[in-house]
């Protein structure tokens, strides 16, 4: 087998055997294919895309190239959600301690943010004293006595995905749909877990810019997900709008608390009650959506989901207590207003625009080796559908940075006012399994 | 200016500019930019083709990269013929020194062959004590004495021609008309002739697999050509036949001294009087193509353009007596029978078939670094349109290698017959200006 044959062969559009797309992934990872074969590999498939056997192939060749973790050990149906990245987007934290309430595990790794998005696990890292790089066995354990446990990337999963990811990044293979699921599902499926339900979302600042590719994205993923006999769900959502009304670190653990103690904005606890609803449903736990919701609103509104989620903090030694004093929590050296530009009701706020905003005051990392801020990002007083006028605070950046003034220009331009009130926001575009 | 962003522009078929074609091509000679980079662009290239416009940049970045010819001190016009390259082409050999009976000058570089098709200076280096390695100043001295003068690459012409091709050859990159297009013209503009014809070969062994596609190429050719006010013409020509009975370096050169001194294929010198009598009417030396003709023939029946090539092969110290004695010229330890494997006409000889052949017989590279046997290649006693009898040897190999039989079959099947005679072979296809 020859890689340029390989190549001229996708190239003419030819479907690929199993045995070729093998031949690339591991011959790429053992390092005997070079990168400049497999970026001009990797724009033939841009180009020509792939079939879903295809996909599965390339799946599961870079599950191959890695180590897949065991979680026979722990008992109970084993859940994940997996989004493709949102700013602002904590349902991770707040969701998993309310699965654990039910009949259900949920053992999930997470990674760092690194751009526009954060990461999950830089978010619990501003938990003071937690360490959420626990070996494989803690994680299990954790995850057996409080029904869920999120740590960081462990073992070596999927290091195909690594790989390619990084040359994806500089040779213009980024948005391919065959590409995407692949190193989703990939990790997904090395990941061990049993039942997944994915976020994919679209719009501004996400990989997919339609709801109609989104949904191309899932149903490749999910066709994926099926060959390995495993349960793939999907939920398309508008990532228009940032999700709940703070961004940064330590601020959206503070905004996933709030929500676990039955504060907090009602609309981002919807999106989080919905989520589980879809996961139990999907899960079998209930046969229909609105039972689930029922049992949802009374795990959160009783304290026994925050309990689960002070209980996974102390395994892991982390102190919660901080979290009471909001002092502590937006405690940086500059609070700037933004403003609102005109007079009217809040139509839309850029997500692109706050998650960048939120990256240059400190909240994330522009390169891999940045390190974080876990005091500094953004906070919306006022919301979508809310009435302002002209000069009232609508929210604050803090930072312990000094700031371009042109910073918050492009703030309060983000937040889009028009005179009449928009309709009700969907978050959940649709529902795809 | 981020390599990046160009790979997405031309990715989502946006035109590029001069500055960043120019970006891309010197980024890439100076190793700023990285072959992986440089191969997923080419692959856009590929898949959404160049505007002329944005070849002609693409041509223009590459001449840019290295050194330019100066003729400036050759009075006459200067003309050159391309050929994309063809299995027993020995064209060159043959139209200048009658190009140089005319009031023209004709002023070539040649390179070694690889693969397939021979290069001009291999079959050139079988005759003994030439050198065809000359300085600039001795190549301008002998144009201007004898009217022309072949030799080998000189200079740092279009380095950045070779970086690309090296890719291209390992990235599935080869077949793209703008990339082919903007290599060629690239290397005629930086070598300095004001007029050149193009010799655009389609069939087996071709980089054009059909007459279509090789008008294609050669119109973007043209197209390019004019932006930098030189005079480019092409001659659409058939190579599913090789081009005369022989094949292999000395054997090249003796049968062009036969077409030379009037003797030899018909057929031959037929596509080479062609040749040189469109380069005429092309550089305005006649109005017509039959005067053009009559004054060829009479050049070549009088001996004037055999005694231009003899004074050339002295210029540069060469020998041509020995060709007088064919034991020389076939002196190769074995000579092995390729015979007609049934009764009827030859249709065709395959190119390809022919090419390969000759290669692993010693007449040609596999891989850069091999070295070339001048007497081993392939003579055929029978041609296109001969009526055979099964077991007729219709020609002969000959070389210095044990070679396996399996080779003398592939020859066998390569000369196809049929119970019928074919219609008359149209070597060139048509004329493009």
């Amino acid at each position: 087998m020859r890689m340029s044959d390989i190549i001229d062969k996708k190239k003419y559009d030819t479907e690929l055997s199993f045995e070729e797309i093998q031949y690339v992934i591991h011959g790429y990872v053992n390092g005997t294919i070079p990168d400049y074969q497999v970026s001009a590999w990797l724009m033939t498939v841009y180009f020509n895309g792939m079939s879903e056997e295809e996909a599965f192939y390339l799946t599961k060749a870079m599950i191959e190239s890695g180590d897949q973790l065991d979680l026979s050990a722990i008992s109970k149906a084993k859940v994940d959600k997996h989004s493709t990245g949102g700013v602002g987007d904590k349902v991770s934290l707040i969701i998993a301690p309310i699965i654990a309430c039910f009949d259900l595990a949920m053992a999930k790794m997470s990674g760092r943010g690194l751009g526009l998005t954060g990461g999950t696990i830089d978010k619990l890292e501003s938990i003071p004293n937690i360490n959420v790089e626990q070996p494989v066995d803690t994680f299990i354990d954790t995850v057996k006595s409080v029904g869920f446990a999120l740590i960081g990337q462990t073992g070596n999963l999927v290091p195909a995905d690594k790989k390619l990811y990084a040359l994806r990044d500089v040779t213009g293979t980024v948005d391919s749909i065959p590409l995407i699921a692949s190193s989703i599902v990939s990790k997904k499926i090395a990941a061990g877990n049993d039942i997944i339900l994915l976020d994919v979302k679209f719009g501004q600042g996400a990989f997919m810019k339609d709801a109609e590719s989104a949904k191309e994205l899932a149903a490749s993923m999910i066709g994926i997900g099926g060959r390995f006999n495993k349960k793939f769900a999907a939920l398309i959502t508008d990532m228009n709008q940032p999700l709940g009304s703070m961004v940064g670190n330590a601020f959206e653990v503070y905004e996933s608390i709030e929500i676990l103690k039955g504060r907090g904005d009602s609309h981002l606890r919807q999106i989080c009650v919905d989520t589980v609803a879809y996961l139990l449903r999907l899960s079998e736990q209930f046969a229909e959506l609105d039972e689930a919701i029922e049992q949802i609103n009374k795990v959160i509104d009783d304290g026994s989901a925050y309990n689960k989620f002070a209980e996974y903090v102390q395994a892991f030694g982390g102190n919660l207590d901080v979290f009471e004093d909001e002092n502590w929590v937006f405690s940086c050296t500059s609070k700037l207003e933004i403003k609102a530009l005109c007079d009217g009701y809040i139509h839309q706020i850029d997500a692109e625009t706050i998650g960048r905003a939120a990256m240059i005051a400190g909240a994330g990392r522009e390169k891999k080796e940045d390190s974080i801020d876990h005091h500094a990002g953004i906070q919306f007083i006022k919301q979508y559908g809310d009435e302002v006028q002209e000069g009232d605070v609508v929210g604050y950046l803090y930072t312990n940075k000094s700031i371009a003034s042109e910073l918050i220009a492009d703030l309060q331009q983000a937040v889009h006012i028009k005179p009449s009130a928009p309709a009700d926001h969907k978050h959940i575009y649709s529902y795809m399994e």
